[in-house]
Formats: C-alpha cells, structure tokens, sequence
C-alpha cells in the first residue's frame, strides 16, 4: 500500500523515508466493500480519498432522478466532493464503491497541517490539482463540441482498463450518450 | 493598479509590503487592445495572465470552424491555455481580447521561483485552482445536464456585469446554446 501511494507522490516529488512516513501519519486507510458509499448528497464531509485499489463512482441525481457520472475514480486517483469540501456545505454528489476498494483517507484539518509541515505536499497538490483543471477543460471543450465519439476514443485511449471494470450502461452515462451510441461508437 | 492585485492576493493570503513588492518583480505588465491576441492556437506559450482591467475571450475552433467558448476573463481573474502551459505543447486557445486590457504576465519560469521564494504564493496558487477545478465542475454537471436555463441564471447571478460587456451572441456561444435559446432564456 505505502510503496503505491510513495511512487505516486514522487512522480511530481522527492522524499527522504522520514519524510514519506511523516507525511503518511496524516492519512488513515478506509477499507470499503462494493455498493458502499464513500461519500452521500445532502451530508457533511470533510475528507477527500486517495484511491489504492478499487474501484469508485462520483456521481449527480437531478431533480428529475436522472443520474450523471461525474468522475470514476481508480488506482492513483484522488476523489471527493470537492465543491463541498471547499465551501464547506453539504455534498451535492454521491460516491460509491464499483468494486472493493482500500483508501487513503485525508481530512481537511490534516491536509493544512500537511501542507504547512511540507511545503513540497503544498507543491505536489497545486500540480495535482492544476493537472486535474486541465483534465476538466478538455471535459468541457468535449461536451461542447457535442463530439461523442471523441469522448469515447480519448476514454478508451487514457484508461482502457475502464471499459472492463465498469459496466457499460454507467460508461455511457459519463460519456453523456444513451447505451444505443455507446454500442454504436464501440463497433466503429 | 498593484493595489487591485495585492486585495486579490490577500484574499487568500496576507502579505507585507516587502513581501508584496517582491512577489510584483515576478510579473510584468502588459497592455493590449480589443480585437489583439494574447495567445494564439498553434503557437508555444509560456505565460499565465492576472486581468488588471478589461475583457478577454478563451475560445477553441474545431476542425468544422465552429468556435466554443472556454472563458471569459475580466478583472481578477487568472486566463491561459493551461494544458498547454504545463504539457509545454503548441496552444490549442485563441485568447484575444474583447476591451483593452491590462494584464499582469507571470512566465511558467517565473511562476516556478516565485513558489520556492514564497511557500505562501504556492499555498495561493493552490487554493485558487481548486476553486477553479470545482467550478468546472459545475460547468459540466450543467452541461451533462443539459440545463441551459440554469446554466443562464447562474452566469447572471455570478456575473451580471458580464451581460452589459459581452455581445450575446458571445455569451450564447459560452453557454453551447443558440442566439435563440439565449433570448428566450433572458425572458423568462
């Protein structure tokens, strides 16, 4: 579990052993089994996960009870209701387990305290997180686009692990394309 | 000018005024007229821009010459092509500018001191972007959503002024729905 998380930091930083275990007693590992849920809309939270095995979906209910995907969330992957967190009001989106899943768990108190201790964690989670800005840009710049098919070839080109982990009906919803286009994009 | 970008800076942080001063030496100024190009599609980049005064646009042309906007950018806030700022690829954004603006422009060099000399502008840097990545978001909750009514209400909620400043064609194009839609949308 440590030589995961360890390798992840240190694609963006370096640490002394010290250093890593220091920064680890911050964290505490949450084990949750399938269907369970991480986080529940209209709750207050106060962690965000680092995923170390498993499998995870964020996703939205409207008024009208139709669900969006916002985000999976696999190995190396970090994950809440950041809106939430940030504000501090009650979780909008609902994160529940696809799979088994064990976490590394970082409550918003640790994450200061971290962040003051280490500046390098200060640095790491600004490159993380400007990395993740991008991500959603391109996100946007796609559903703008109205481009499906794109969509699914970056999906399938970035993390073609998903397409067997995850059921296709809930691939499709992210994707923001009714199971029929799905089929339809995967057969061309 | 420096006193607009010190209130926002202190927003988040608090600062001296030896520490301001020599946060400043990292950026320079720069000045454009409407219709110029802070960045253009295509070209290296390796600068972010802090909007002292005036108006831009971040828009992506896709391979049909139809034009999305990604962003709009006014008085305190932060515009680039960010993915291509950090995967030091070829701009994919035009950026040009719909007033004269002023611009404070940090380089990615400049950017990188200026968060080792001052541990607190890498915690500003992070705390700013994940407002950012929360606030994409949200953009794309109501994009999968497809609400472009809520979509309206919520631009003219957080930015009124943006109504007054920006032709509306432009803020249809922002919104991804047509110059149509836009103006029953603004009867409701």
């Amino acid at each position: 579990m440590n030589v995961v998380f360890r390798k992840h930091l240190e694609e963006i930083i370096t640490l002394t052993d010290t250093e890593f275990e220091q920064i680890l007693l911050h964290f505490t590992v949450k084990r949750l089994k399938k269907h369970q849920f991480v986080i529940q809309a209209g709750s207050l939270i106060d962690h965000e996960y680092f995923v170390i095995s498993g499998l995870l979906r964020s996703s939205y209910t409207n008024e009208d009870g139709k669900v969006h995907i916002i985000q999976f969330a696999m190995e190396n992957w970090w994950i809440s209701d950041y809106h939430a967190l940030i504000t501090q009001t009650n979780a909008i989106f609902d994160i529940d387990c696809l799979e088994d899943v064990e976490l590394l768990s970082l409550s918003s108190g640790s994450k200061k305290k971290l962040c003051e201790e280490f500046p390098i964690m200060e640095h790491f989670f600004r490159v993380k997180t400007t990395a993740g800005y991008v991500g959603l840009q391109q996100r946007i710049l796609s559903l703008l686009n109205n481009d499906a098919q794109s969509r699914y070839q970056k999906l399938f080109a970035q993390y073609p692990v998903l397409f067997q982990r995850v059921p296709k009906a809930l691939i499709a919803s992210y994707l923001g394309v009714s199971r029929e286009t799905l089929s339809r994009l995967s057969n061309i």
